[in-house]
């Protein structure tokens, strides 16, 4: 677990997967780096890599992730993606263990490792509250935990009776309550954003409902201002 | 086979896999651009990937190659490389299966496709002349035959008796003369790089014999003349 | 190539894949043995491993084949399908690079090598003529070329205009006359069959056309009946 | 986690990897049969799928297991192993994550799954003692912990100061004491395996210290009477 980014929640991922990119990446980046400042919440964005430095670069607070990161040192491994390379290039941190990239058990804590050697946050997906708490054991500063069923299909996982939320984070936070918590999953509207955040979770993302959206930086304004609405709602201090 | 980037042999590949990234490697990048500039030589520089677009912007002769693709299209793909983001960075072309970052034949097969789309070169391994020969009907641009067990080891390819640069060349160019073969493995000075293309070679290409070496880009300019030398003896017009 | 066993065209495939295993599968193979004798058709018979001794031992004509096979050597290698134990187990051959177990380029080529060494038939799937042409280069007894978008569709790649198996046989047998092709994706009753060899297939096969028949016997055995017609008619010695 | 066999320590793996097959593999289960009964000691033995079926049959006192198993259900899946075929080939149990065959976080949790759905027990490979307390969230049988550096080596993980064997055990019984915590590599000798179960380790194996040995049934038994012993001195009733 890095511990040089202060990460208290809460936090918005906005994953670009292989949607958006170049230019037009930069762009949503730049609004959703003016979003980031005016509601005074944390957006991880999670570029391709070689968009990585541009937007590390160009934008002032935004945490710029790899989508990937790979367990090799410095030396061999033609087409991996090096630590030390994604850190001095500006990113912040790395997602691991996409459904849409799987990694193995061994790999995980291995790159886990490798993100805290060079100094970048890790964040690790899980499709249950069982695998969220096998994950929790490999020290990540975030997981990602969400059922894979729903992922693109913009039910949202805080509808109806689903207790995914309430037993992940217990389950997480009984292990290593450091460990931040994100869930999502069909996240599409801030009101989804604002359920999900009314259920417990400390951070939440989107991809498709942002990018998929008329108007990708209006929509996620829209998600940023709900956010931060129902955190300080159940948060009061 | 994209056909928009003229690919004359010779050609010289500089692959820098995980070992160099960042600041250390657009220097490097730069004095490559000034050595193939000074030689007219051809250079394809593969660096990682959140280094392509600085390098592709600071330097005019090199060929950029991005050290992997993914046969994505645009849409879903978290920790994939994107063709598109990788052509929009500036890269001229992609390395494909390398013994480090294996491809089914069904990927290389679809990959291939992908970079012809977007206007990327694409250069393929292949371990034995067999396998080149397969690698031919899928139409890439590059060739890179060479036997796995001879990488990393400082051993030439073309040394003794070894017919793998003739029996790949004559392979490859009976089913398709316009793809360009390069021979390398075990390339550590300028008389192996001279040996080689002795032996029948159209290209060739270093990684740990130039970056391992006290002065890389010194090592660099001595394999790049002895590869000119070595090419008008061979090819007197 | 492996040449200890004779196999003259034509030849069906039937693929249990995992839907069939334990008892069932061996009444089905006791009926596959039977309809083979009958009708004088090789059929290769490809179940799951652990049912390939008891298929060898209890038929007489089956082809009994590995649904894939791993190119390790005796010794280390825990998970892995060992050649030698397939041989020992009874089984004629193995069947690689099937679109749900894809296998890299290096590995489809050392495979072949491995069930030469041992003496088994290999039988490699192409997903379209160019692949077929590039893994003839590599030597295996027979090629499964086949469209993946059809596999498992009920639509005949025969059906058509379809260009497929004309441009498949043609380029493979232009690389080595000796590989039989087999065509099939989409074969679900004897008519498909005999459209296949009519348009110049030597050899066809079937996985759902046979299995989620109401008798997958009985639709076996119209199947081969209409091979050995469709065969006889197009092949009148 | 599959309830239907009593697994009581200790307990002993033997895996055969790709080292023995056939008439060789069948022989040195039946000796380990024996050895089996005439000191009750339980042995797990993991052969080659395909001699599975024979060596379930010809014994009465092995847990035989498969090498690994993927997590389909009956239907599509050509050369994965399925859960009911390896059940009804007689095994009583699974291997799963081995060095040689790593799993992704999802296929553990999932594969777990399928083997209590078909009533096979269940056994994974980890790391370090922070992968067996992912794992054990998973709810396998078996946790068999040992550091991969070691593996195949000779050097025993219970040798010297090693906490290996009391950090796994501890952090796998705080989470769900029924898993049985198993620890090897480089297990070599009776005296390396009474040195291992004297450090806490319920349950040990090998591969090598018995497969590469003059005589590996002698040897196996050797191994097994120092189980025996060092069991009752350290487990007095």
């Amino acid at each position: 677990m890095h511990t040089g980014i202060n990460l208290a929640p809460p936090v918005f991922e906005l994953g670009l997967k292989a949607y958006l990119y170049g230019q037009k990446a930069l762009a949503l980046a730049r609004a959703a780096d003016r979003i980031s400042e005016k509601y005074q919440i944390k957006i991880i964005f999670t570029p391709q890599y070689v968009d990585i430095p541009k937007i590390a670069r160009e934008t002032e607070n935004l945490l710029v992730f790899a989508q990937h990161l790979d367990p090799v040192k410095a030396a061999r491994g033609n087409g991996s993606v090096l630590a030390e390379a994604v850190k001095e290039a500006g990113a912040a941190g790395v997602l691991l263990n996409h459904v849409e990239k799987r990694l193995t058990l061994s790999k995980i804590s291995r790159t886990i490792k490798r993100a805290d050697e060079v100094g970048l946050l890790s964040m690790v997906c899980a499709d249950s509250p069982q695998e969220a708490a096998a994950v929790a054991h490999l020290g990540p500063n975030l997981i990602l935990a969400e059922p894979p069923e729903l992922i693109g299909t913009g039910k949202s996982v805080g509808k109806g009776k689903n207790q995914f939320v309430t037993r992940s984070m217990a389950m997480i936070k009984s292990i290593n309550p450091k460990i931040l918590v994100l869930n999502s999953a069909g996240i599409r509207s801030g009101d989804d954003v604002a359920e999900i955040i009314r259920s417990g979770a400390e951070a939440t993302g989107s991809t498709s409902g942002v990018l998929k959206a008329p108007d990708p930086a209006a929509k996620l304004e829209e998600m940023i201002k709900s956010l931060k609405e129902a955190w300080l709602e159940t948060h009061p201090c």
